[in-house]
C-alpha cells in the first residue's frame, strides 16, 4: 500500500483545513505542481470539471453564447488601457520578459483576465447592429500570482475557469444579459453540486474593477466562512469607451456598446468538496461523479468467482444501458474491507457489494456514500438504482440548506455582531451603504460585504455600525 | 458592408500563402491577436476543435485514456532534466522573470511540452505495477515563440493541442500504444477532416527530441508542401530514468517504466482548409462543420415571406430531429446573392434554396459547397439529406486522395529529383539510412525526410544520393 492509500487522519470538525487538503490528495483530484502556487488536475478531479463544463456549454449554446480562443499573453500597454482594472490586476501579473534569450519589447503579461484582449478585437469584429449580440465565452485558466499558501482550487496562481463576453446594443439587453448569466450559474452550482447559493450585488468596494455593478453567487461553507461562487458583470459603457467598442445603428449612427462579463471558477469543485465531504474522505454529488456505482464482487475462491462474476457483469451492462457510471472493482489481492474504505474516500456515490449469498437470495446491498445508509435491492428491481441516484441528489441539496439555513443569523446589533463573528457564518445585517462603515466593519472584525441578497435594498432599519437609515441587508462574513 | 464581407481577391493556385490567409480572416475563423506571433479564433474556427476534441475524446476514453490539467509555468531547473530535450526547446521559451514587482527565484518557462512536469508528478503517483498503465491526456496549450511571420494555425507562438503521456510496465506494451494512438489520429483524420495521410516513423534527425523514435502521419498540401499532422513517441525509458518513473512488479522488484507520449494540434484545421478551400472560400467536411446546412428563404414581398418561412421552419425541425446542424438565413436586407457568397466564403456544405415557386413545386434546390452542384430535391424526400451529407463527405476524401496521388512521385536518380522538388510533391526516393546524405540532401534542395512509411524498410534499391544499398525508401519533401 502507498501512503495515499492511509484514511484522513484529521476530523473536518476538528482541523477543516487539513481534512480539506487531505481529502483533495487522498481522493486523487489534485496534486500539487513543482512550483509554489500551481496545482495539478488528476482524472478524477478533470472529469468534475469536464462535467460541469458540459453542463454550461449546453447551457450556453442555448442562450446564444458560443466559445473562442484567446491566447494567455497580452502586452502591458492594453493590459494598462483601463486605468483602474490595470491597478486592481498589476500586483499580481506574471511578467514574460524573454522569449529564448531575446528580450521581449513591450513586457507581456500572463492573463489575469482577458477584458482588454477580447475587447481590442471586438472593437475590430463589430461594425454595425447586425454584429451584436455578440456572445463569446472562453474556456481557458487565469493567472494571478498568490501570496498565500497554496490551497487547491481555492487559492492557486493558476485556475481553470471560463470567462465569458458579451456585447450588446442597449443598456436593458446587457443588464438582462448579466442576470441570465447568473441565473444559470445558480441552477447549476444547486443542480449538480447540491450546494445553495445566494444571490445579489456586491457593493461598491467589492466590485470587479473596471464594472458599473457585479452580480454574485455567494455560499457559505461548513467552517463558517463565505466563499464567492461566481459572478457576472455589468460593465456599462465602461470598456467599450476606451477599447472603441462602437457599432452603427439602424440609423447609421456610431454608439459605443454595452457590455457584460461573467466567470466561474475551479473553485466550484472546492466548494462541492467542503460542503459534502465527511471523515471518510470524498461525497460526490452523482450528477458530476466520474463514476457513480461500484461493484465490488465478494468471494473467497474461484467457485465463488464463478458463481458471482456473472451476475455483476450483467448488472453493470443493465446499468450502464440506463447511462449510469459504473466500475466492477475486482483488483485482486485486496480485502472487501480495503476497497470499501478506497471508494468511500473518492467518494463514489453508490457501492454495490455482491456475495454467493446474495446470489442465492437474488439480491444485493446498496451503500450509500452521503449518509452511509445500506439497503437491499432485489436483482429483479436493480433499475431502481436509476431513481436512488436521483434521490441522492436532491438529499445532498437537501442536507446542505439545512446546514446553510443554520450558518445564517440575522443580527442588527454591532456588539452582538462582534461576539458571534468568530463563530463564523451569515450574517444578514442592516448597511447604511455608507463605504466608511463597511471599512470599518471590515478593520473590526474582518468580516466583508459578501453580497446585497436581492429584495434586500430599502429597508426601514438602522445601520447596525452607524445607526444611520439603512439602504440594504447584505451578508456579511469572513471570507475564504 | 465592412471590409470582411469582401470576397477572396487571389485564386489558390495563384498566391496559395496570401489565398490560406484570406480565407482564414474572412470565413471568421481566427484573427491577429496584438502579440506578433499569437492568434485568436472565433466562435466557427473553436467550433472545427471542439469537434476534433470531443472524437479524440471519445475514441481515448474507449482506449482507457483519461483527461488531466497541468499549469502553465515549469521551473528552469525542472525543464533542464533531460538535457537533450531541453537543448531542443531552449531557443524558443518564454520566460518569466517577475510576478508583481517581485523577481521569481528559479526562472519559469511557459510550457513548450510538459514531459517533464508530468513525469515529475508520474513519479510520485506511481509506486507498484498496480498503478500501470496510466494514461493520461491533457487539452491545453503548447508555447514555443515562433520568428518567422505568423502562420494561423501552421506557425503560431501558442497553439491549441491535446498532450497524451502514458507510462507501461513493458517495452512492448508501450510500443503497442504509440502504434495504437497513431492509428486513432490516422482514422481521425481521414474521417472528419477527409485528409489522407501516410503513417510510419521519422528518421533519427527529425525524432521528438528525447525520444527512442517517433511514429508521425504526413500529408501533402496542394501547393505541394509537407505537412506533419500528428506525432507518436516511443520513449522507451529515457525520460523514466531521469525523472524516476518506476515501479514495483509483481515480484517486488523495481524497474523504471516504459512511456510514451503524443500530440496533435490545431494545425489539422489549417490542413483542412488548405486541402479543400478553393477561390470562392473555406470548404468544410460535414462531420466537423459548426453549421452543416444553411436555408435561405427567397421572397419579394410579405406575401412571399408568409408562403416560403412555414415549409423552412418544418424543413430545420425535421433535419435537427435527424441531428443536423441548420441555420435559417432569414436576415432582411441583404440580397439572395450577398448571402450565397457568404455561406460560400464559410465553407457550410449544403445551400438549401426555397422560394414561392419550390413551394409550388414541392420541391428545394439544395447546392453542395465542395463541387458546386446543385440539385433538386422534393419536399417528400428531404430526409435525403443526411445521405447527401455522408457522400459530400465520402467524396471529399475521395478527392484529396486523388490529389495526394498526384503529388506523390517515386524517385531514384539524385539528378531527376533535383529537377523536380522545385514543382513540390511527396517524393519516394531510396535512401542509406546515413544522417550525412539526409543532410546533405537537405542542404542541397530544402527537402528533409518527412515520414519511413511503414513497410518501405528494407528495399534492395540504391540510395538516391550515395548509390549505396539503401536501407529504406522514405518520402522527401520541403515542408511547412
Amino acid at each position: 500500500m502507498s501512503k495515499e492509500d492511509v484514511g484522513i487522519t484529521v476530523s473536518k470538525k476538528d482541523d477543516f483545513s487539513e481534512w480539506y487538503t487531505q481529502v483533495v490528495l487522498k481522493a486523487k483530484l489534485a496534486d500539487y505542481a513543482p512550483v509554489k502556487g500551481l496545482i495539478v488536475l488528476r482524472p478524477d478531479g478533470y472529469s468534475i470539471w469536464e462535467s460541469l463544463k458540459s453542463t454550461f456549454d449546453k447551457k450556453f449554446a442555448k442562450n446564444g453564447i458560443r466559445n473562442g480562443f484567446l491566447p494567455v499573453l497580452i502586452p502591458e500597454s492594453l493590459l494598462g488601457k483601463e486605468q483602474k482594472h490595470f491597478a486592481g490586476f498589476n500586483p499580481e501579473v506574471f511578467w514574460v520578459t524573454h522569449s529564448g534569450t531575446n528580450e521581449v519589447g513591450d513586457r507581456l503579461a500572463l492573463r489575469p483576465t482577458s477584458e482588454t484582449l477580447a475587447y481590442t478585437l471586438y472593437s475590430k469584429w463589430i461594425q454595425s447592429w447586425r454584429d451584436l449580440p455578440l456572445k463569446i465565452n472562453f474556456w481557458n485558466t487565469a493567472l494571478r500570482a498568490e501570496i498565500k499558501a497554496t490551497k487547491p482550487f481555492l487559492r492557486t496562481s493558476e485556475f481553470l475557469w471560463q470567462e465569458g463576453h458579451t456585447v450588446h446594443t442597449t443598456q436593458e439587453e446587457a443588464e438582462k444579459e448579466v442576470m441570465k448569466i447568473l441565473d444559470i450559474y445558480k441552477n447549476t452550482v444547486e443542480e449538480e453540486l447540491a450546494i445553495p447559493v445566494t444571490t445579489g450585488k456586491k457593493s461598491e468596494k467589492e466590485k470587479f474593477v473596471g464594472a458599473v455593478y457585479t452580480t454574485t453567487m455567494e455560499s457559505i461553507m461548513p467552517d463558517g466562512k463565505a466563499l464567492q461562487m461566481g459572478t457576472s458583470h455589468f460593465l456599462g459603457q465602461n470598456f467599450s469607451k476606451p477599447f472603441e467598442v462602437k457599432f452603427a445603428d439602424k440609423d447609421n449612427v456610431e454608439h459605443f456598446a454595452w457590455q457584460t462579463s461573467w466567470g466561474v471558477s475551479w473553485r466550484l469543485i472546492g466548494a462541492m468538496i467542503m460542503a459534502h465531504g465527511d471523515d471518510q474522505g470524498l461525497v460526490l454529488p452523482p450528477k458530476v461523479a466520474p463514476t457513480q456505482v461500484v461493484i465490488v464482487p465478494i468471494y473467497r475462491n474461484d467457485e465463488g468467482r464463478d458463481k458471482v462474476l456473472p451476475k455483476v457483469k450483467e448488472i453493470q451492462e443493465k446499468l450502464e444501458s440506463k447511462d449510469i457510471r459504473i466500475q466492477i472493482d475486482d483488483r485482486q489481492g485486496l480485502s472487501p474491507g480495503y476497497k470499501f474504505n478506497d471508494w468511500e474516500m473518492k467518494g463514489v456515490p453508490i457501492r454495490i457489494e455482491i456475495g454467493p449469498k446474495d446470489i442465492e437470495k437474488q439480491s444485493m446491498v446498496v451503500a450509500k456514500r452521503y449518509n452511509r445508509e445500506k439497503i437491499n435491492l432485489e436483482f429483479s428491481e436493480m433499475e431502481k438504482i436509476v431513481s436512488v441516484l436521483d434521490e441522492i441528489q436532491k438529499n445532498m441539496l437537501e442536507n446542505a440548506r439545512v446546514q446553510s439555513k443554520e450558518n445564517t443569523k440575522e443580527v442588527s446589533d454591532y456588539t452582538e455582531f462582534k461576539s458571534k463573528i468568530e463563530e463564523g457564518g451569515f450574517f444578514n445585517a442592516p448597511w447604511c451603504g455608507k463605504l466608511e462603515c463597511e471599512e470599518k466593519i471590515k478593520e473590526e472584525t474582518g468580516a466583508d460585504i459578501r453580497v446585497i441578497p436581492f429584495g434586500s435594498e430599502n429597508t426601514d432599519l438602522k445601520c447596525m455600525y452607524c445607526g444611520e437609515q439603512s439602504e440594504s441587508v447584505p451578508i456579511f462574513a469572513r471570507g475564504y
